[in-house]
């Protein structure tokens, strides 16, 4: 690999090689302000290239586009309609950077397959590091695959398909196979030297940017690892050996992404070695795989929470539709079943018909508190800091504040409804329910996502239906019932 | 700064200075098998810890916690209820590293500091870097600053002084001080041989580990960056100005910490160069600070999302219970709201009592399908996916995404209604009402967060309050409107 390959990398120099085209390469000239600050992709960036996809001109597209940093290229390219993606990519395939490929969201990546061809996508994926280049390969159709494996130089292809052998979300998919290795006897100034000389090389296996050297013992199991700024803080004849760290993480090649990411995070890592079979090192995980994941967990238990399975943005309408209808389904049943409480009490309600118009309160307020803590134990279950020691002091602590408050709003919601109603008995069935329905709240909503992590099921996922089922027919059940009791 | 000093940041090292203690110095040898891989801090350790606080073995206590990294040991206090606390940190605080203070939750760092007292606080402090000893002195009371600040060596107390004048969540929060610059006309062999010297004099602005050398004119302005790996593979006699990345993104001191994060994730940044007036160097940013950022964010909108300030997980009752309360009290407002829609209906309600069983499911159903489309639209807004230029695309596909599931939801309920109370009209209304909720979710969903995201509001604290006001009333009025028309 030549230095300008080792910078290309890089994106932001000026000089070094020309950036690789997505089909082929050229690229135009892009002077920047060295000083300029970043704000992301401007607005008015994005209508004026929108403006010359409507205009179809394809001389002024290719000069907006070039210039763009791939993550940018990126952003745009998911901003477009469907329709305006494909002029933009019949325009400037040929300029735009591999490695926003690997940038793109899943179902816009899909359409962009299929749009620029098989041909491309195989060239693409050869330039981009493994961990990159098989996630792509991965979610091709088989017969897809199989063409772009097939236009692949034959060593990639080896690396990419091992890639693949690996299980989806685990440490083989993240790392990548290039890692920068040394022998335990070489001293500081060999293992420069070493660098050095491998740069001048067209060495594909060596890894573009790194931050940690390996150091390995003869059956290339890792026995430390060294950060470069510690490296270039020793005189050339200290020996690796010396210097290296030995209490290094290793990370087993089926670790679960998640894992890794608490690793990562918990020891302020940026780089670590993965080790397959007899502790032998496959590869390196760096940061910026992580970061990505850290997002993706982050976003999976927003979006779960929210009763939304993946991110869909991107997708198609229809998609869109029946990937949302089993959460509500689910939902609706659960609505049916507390609409079944009320129905025991249709009696009670043609006679006091003020019960009918308070229900939904005491179902709400229950519903919400219930959320409260059901979020905050979901998010501390994610970051393990509520673990098996301190869960039943959590419980404790969110029956007492549901009890709390419920009194609280007891107090607030009694006294609304007895002038409202001018009926102090149907503000004291109120207030009752209101104090039973938040200590229930508090009670489940911190049961429900301990219970389902102990069976190994994701607590947000499925938490809140199983929450909002309980407060409602409590919340239903009790006022309904106390109103029977005290009202008729 | 010693070579001990430099390689102790890094925790992992067999060999190397002893670890700092918390208050003073001691650290007992802790070896342990160098290929052990990482998953967490294990609850059997914490189960033997917690037996060894309740018999009050300070010896065993003493051998437990001091081989603990910080970052474990942090966590392990966490899990501790605050009496199990203090006995710990009283029978260890001399054998845990200075780095854990850095990691505590902030509710268990103020107690911590109670417990150890403002003189260890001060000890800590003037052995972290700047970024964690500001966000730590900033956290404590006034009088208490002072009396901490008074306590650390006149440079670094400068420094920390200096990062209190930032604002909070701004890059100058996030910099560590001490950066690793060279003048543009040296070559790498002066760099390589300036980093050696200088990791041997006692130099305190040295920072601990970097992974970019920054390169300045005269005035101290950045002119480029050179990543380790990069300076690692050229020759001595190369300059560094050639191989320097001159178009770096430097940040503003002032730049918000969430556009920071963005920054580093979307061009995959390890550290970037921070720059104040007249664009002087002032600091660096490294990718394990933007972590917890990154992380911090996407618990806020969890947590705002589940109607929560902040993480309270280790708050005190009473504390949980106040901040919690206004968020239920401005949904008991909106939930008084629905109510008195529905009051306006008692008449309808009195005579057509099923309408009271059936009326939940139609705002439950709008409140979901809404709170689907808010989750995918908020969490869009957080990673910029969502902007003007495909916002209204997106209204259009929820608007349509809600008709669609609201037809199917309509058949489904309608025939549910229908034969639960041999009422075809029943049917009708209840399937009516579904098709117009279901279309309000849709549009308001997406509208709601869009809006407030434009006036600068935080969409993630203040959009779901908004929607389900709308679901509930939408659905009441509608569903028992309907009711009114056609079955009276």
């Amino acid at each position: 690999m030549s230095d300008q390959d080792l910078n290309e990398r890089n994106d932001d120099q000026t000089e070094g090689g020309a950036p690789s085209g997505l089909i082929g390469a050229s690229d135009p000239d892009s002077p920047t302000d060295p000083s300029d600050t970043y704000d992301g992709l401007h607005g008015d960036v994005v209508d004026t290239i929108v403006d010359a996809i409507e205009a179809d001109n394809v001389q002024i597209l290719r000069e907006l586009v070039a210039p763009l940093h791939f993550s940018d290229a990126a952003d745009l390219i998911e901003r477009l309609s469907p329709e305006q993606r494909k002029t933009l990519l019949e325009a400037t395939s040929d300029v735009l950077d591999a490695d926003l490929f690997a940038e793109l969201d899943e179902t816009v990546r899909d359409e962009v397959v299929d749009i620029v061809g098989l041909d491309a996508v195989a060239e693409v994926v050869a330039e981009l590091e493994t961990d990159d280049a098989v996630e792509i390969v991965d979610e091709l159709e088989d017969h897809e695959q199989q063409k772009v494996l097939d236009a692949i130089p034959a060593a990639e292809r080896t690396l990419i398909e091992e890639g693949l052998s690996f299980e989806e979300d685990t440490a083989g998919r993240l790392m990548q196979r290039a890692v920068m290795t040394v022998p335990q006897f070489w001293s500081v100034g060999e293992t420069i030297d070493f660098m050095r000389e491998i740069a001048e090389q067209d060495e594909w296996e060596t890894p573009n940017v790194f931050y940690d050297i390996v150091v390995v013992d003869p059956r290339h199991k890792p026995v430390g690892t060294i950060p470069l700024s510690t490296l270039l803080q020793h005189k050339r004849p200290v020996p690796v050996s010396d210097i290296m760290h030995e209490r290094m993480k290793l990370i087993p090649v089926d670790m679960d992404q998640e894992e890794v990411a608490f690793l990562f995070r918990q020891r302020d890592l940026v780089s670590a070695p993965v080790v397959g079979d007899e502790g032998r090192l496959v590869g390196m995980i760096t940061i910026d795989d992580v970061v990505d994941i850290i997002d993706e967990e982050a976003e999976e238990d927003i979006l779960a929470l929210g009763g939304v399975r993946e991110d869909d943005l991107y997708s198609a309408t229809l998609d869109t539709t029946k990937q949302r209808f089993s959460w509500l389904f689910v939902n609706l049943l659960t609505a049916i079943l507390a609409s079944v409480v009320i129905g025991f009490f249709q009696g009670t309600i043609e006679q006091v018909v003020a019960l009918a118009v308070l229900m939904p309160i005491v179902a709400s307020m229950g519903g919400n508190a219930g959320t409260q803590t059901l979020t905050v134990a979901v998010r501390a279950l994610a970051t393990k800091e509520l673990t098996a020691t301190n869960a039943l002091r959590q419980i404790g602590k969110e029956i007492l504040v549901g009890g709390v408050n419920g009194v609280v709003f007891a107090v607030l919601m009694g006294g609304v409804a007895w002038a409202w109603f001018a009926s102090p008995e149907i503000g004291l069935v109120i207030a009752m329910a209101m104090i039973v329905n938040m200590i229930v709240a508090g009670l489940f909503g911190a049961i429900i996502p301990i219970a389902l992590d102990r069976r190994g099921i994701d607590p947000a996922v499925a938490s809140s239906v199983f929450l909002t089922t309980v407060t409602d027919v409590v919340g239903f059940l009790v006022f309904l019932g106390l109103g029977a009791v005290f009202l008729l």
